[in-house]
């Protein structure tokens, strides 16, 4: 069906300026992968986040690949997550070996905190990963404090709350991992792929160009000619003694040249639509049963825009905005234990009543950072004659 | 140091009109991924390559693991390839858990023939992998026979050769899987990064979709509305009774317009590198030390230009190309078996005088398509008082 408002895959429009660069980059750069807008993206990446070592992947979900890998887990070992997130978070620690143990979420802003973490570390536990979903950054401190104490990693996923902070602190700069997305739906996007790992270990960083790269490295003694014994060495990196496999997860020079020039843009756009985020969720303040999280700081960025219907009739809002007022809502993140991919891996079990009772209630909105203020008006205009007529109803 | 002539990573540069088209689409794609533009250059290629079925993905490395995968490599399983190729052609199959078996090549072509395969072929015998180096497709047809006879699958990597053709059948068509790059270095590049994986079995084709892309496919009920249960699945993907764990290789939508518009190029961008490479070779004719693989018709696309010395002294040609000419020739490919990554992975030893031979004797000139007939002539001009001083020279 046509929709009105439409939940488009684009999270943002290009300026003249980022296509003229697009233009330039692709007839100058030379190798058009993996040279010098590569090093300027991560250079200029790790000084605005707070970070220690950052590396220019084609998607978060191979800096999720490459995280997965680099914890090194062992048969039994297990990965606490909430079940309330995109697969792409998980299914690389799965793929890797983990035992998956899923954690729910604090109803109110639908991310974990150490409260939901603390119940399920075991000796076991090998790594925690905390999703910033929707754009809200998680409370970090704790779980880091969780991590010192019990000996796990902690990646931060990041890939939908870049450039938010607390406490002066960006998010995924307190974890061992930060995972951030460049991918077509967020706040910026490098032409649809894109993703960058932060990491912390010097060990890990040193061995992570050979991983991105085919298993590329330099020789290990001078060559007398750059042809001697060949141009470049190809190796297996070792981490504590065990082999790690390379990959191919290189990201085009003319995406690091976009994304060099996005993040100029970066906090601009998470404060527009934050502030046009609240904005809408006041304009709801009349209505009690939809339940927004109101976060008025750069704690969140309002990537997605998401409700909570808490008189059961989300069904029905839903129905209504789609089939009468033409306005595409979606409904996320089903919970992952319910998907056949997990069930099938014997991870189809979770006791997660927050992370149920958010899903089977939750409305999510179009929320692109390019819609207009008319889209914006029509939709807060139906989704308040929605619930006006739902009250009429029965219920 | 500062070359005259480098050997430059970017194989090609863009037309307005390419470069015209990247802006449109970067406002104008929604998705940014996943989208039209990726079935259109997935229909269009295979159209033009007469291919059964086309999947766009990252990067040929990204093609190679799938087809690594769908092989389904048990212990003991084993891939004969000839060790003289780049080592993403390769690594794939060990990270899948294939036995590497070593094969050599015919020292006038520098490919593989049927005929250095037999003496590998054994009851493991999984899957033969065939790389067209250098841009020249080998003989397909013997080696498809063995395939049939022996039931081994047969891997064309095309990533070099792409548009070649033979007896009105294209590199990669004969083959189980095709592997097509889109990478910087080749003939025609989707922004740096990007590859096409070509199969023929539907039921390996069924799965591919959702082995691209984070294990997602659709529901299989029909859904009541379109967010119920959850807009799309995510599954774990079997074949022959096994399971088949799913990746994200997704190609964006700017990078498959543009692709889609640089295949209206390929045959003339080979076509002219082609005949660029003849003239030099005939004007060489005059230097017995050093050959080429002289082949003036679409069987060979001279992707790159290479050539062995025979008289022993292709060290003295680089060094004298380089420091005194100041033209980057490169020596390729670096036997696979020496590289310390195959060594421990238990793959360091190969019997193969002739990779041996090409190797330690080549030299290859730098020849991407945009280089000026100054260029051309003042590197044709070089080789030729390199070779007359060094016979000068004792040996």
């Amino acid at each position: 069906m046509e929709f009105k408002i439409n939940f488009s895959g684009t999270g943002h429009r290009y300026t003249p300026e980022e296509v003229e660069l697009v233009g330039r980059v692709m007839n100058e750069a030379d190798p058009l992968t993996q040279g010098k807008y590569r090093n300027e993206f991560e250079a200029k990446f790790k000084a605005m986040m707070g970070l220690e070592h950052c590396f220019a992947v084609h998607t978060a979900t191979a800096a999720l690949e490459l995280s997965a890998q680099l914890c090194q887990f062992h048969p039994g070992d297990e990965l606490i997550v909430p079940s309330h997130t995109y697969t792409a978070s998980v299914y690389p620690f799965v793929k890797k070996g983990a035992k998956i143990v899923w954690c729910d979420i604090d109803l109110a802003t639908r991310v974990v905190s150490a409260n939901e973490i603390i119940p399920h570390i075991t000796p076991r536990t090998k790594a925690v990963l905390v999703p910033h979903i929707y754009g809200y950054m998680a409370e970090m401190e704790p779980i880091m404090e969780l991590s010192k104490k019990h000996g796990f990693f902690v990646i931060e996923d990041v890939a939908q709350a870049m450039g938010t902070e607390r406490n002066g602190i960006q998010a995924g700069a307190h974890g061992h991992f930060g995972i951030y997305s460049f991918h077509s739906h967020k706040n910026i996007t490098t032409l649809g792929e894109g993703g960058m790992l932060a990491l912390k270990d010097p060990a890990m960083a040193k061995i992570l160009p050979a991983l991105r790269h085919n298993g590329h490295c330099p020789w290990d003694f001078k060559q007398s000619d750059y042809w001697v014994p060949a141009g470049i060495n190809v190796d297996l990196p070792q981490l504590n003694g065990e082999y790690i496999q390379p990959n191919n997860y290189c990201l085009g020079e003319v995406e690091c040249a976009l994304g060099i020039k996005l993040l100029d843009r970066l906090d601009a756009i998470n404060d527009e639509k934050r502030a046009r985020a609240i904005r809408f969720i006041d304009a709801m303040k009349d209505f009690p049963e939809i339940e927004f999280h109101r976060i008025d700081d750069r704690r969140h960025n309002y990537h997605l825009l998401v409700s909570r219907i808490t008189n059961g009739k989300s069904y029905d809002v839903l129905r209504k905005m789609a089939y009468e007022k033409q306005i595409k809502c979606v409904v996320q993140y089903y919970p992952l234990h319910r998907y056949d991919y997990y069930k099938k891996n014997g991870f189809g079990y979770a006791n997660v009543p927050n992370t149920d009772m958010f899903y089977d209630n939750m409305v999510s909105f179009p929320f692109q950072h390019w819609m207009s203020e008319d889209e914006i008006a029509y939709m807060l205009k139906s989704i308040q004659e929605v619930l006006l007529d739902l009250r009429k109803s029965k219920a």
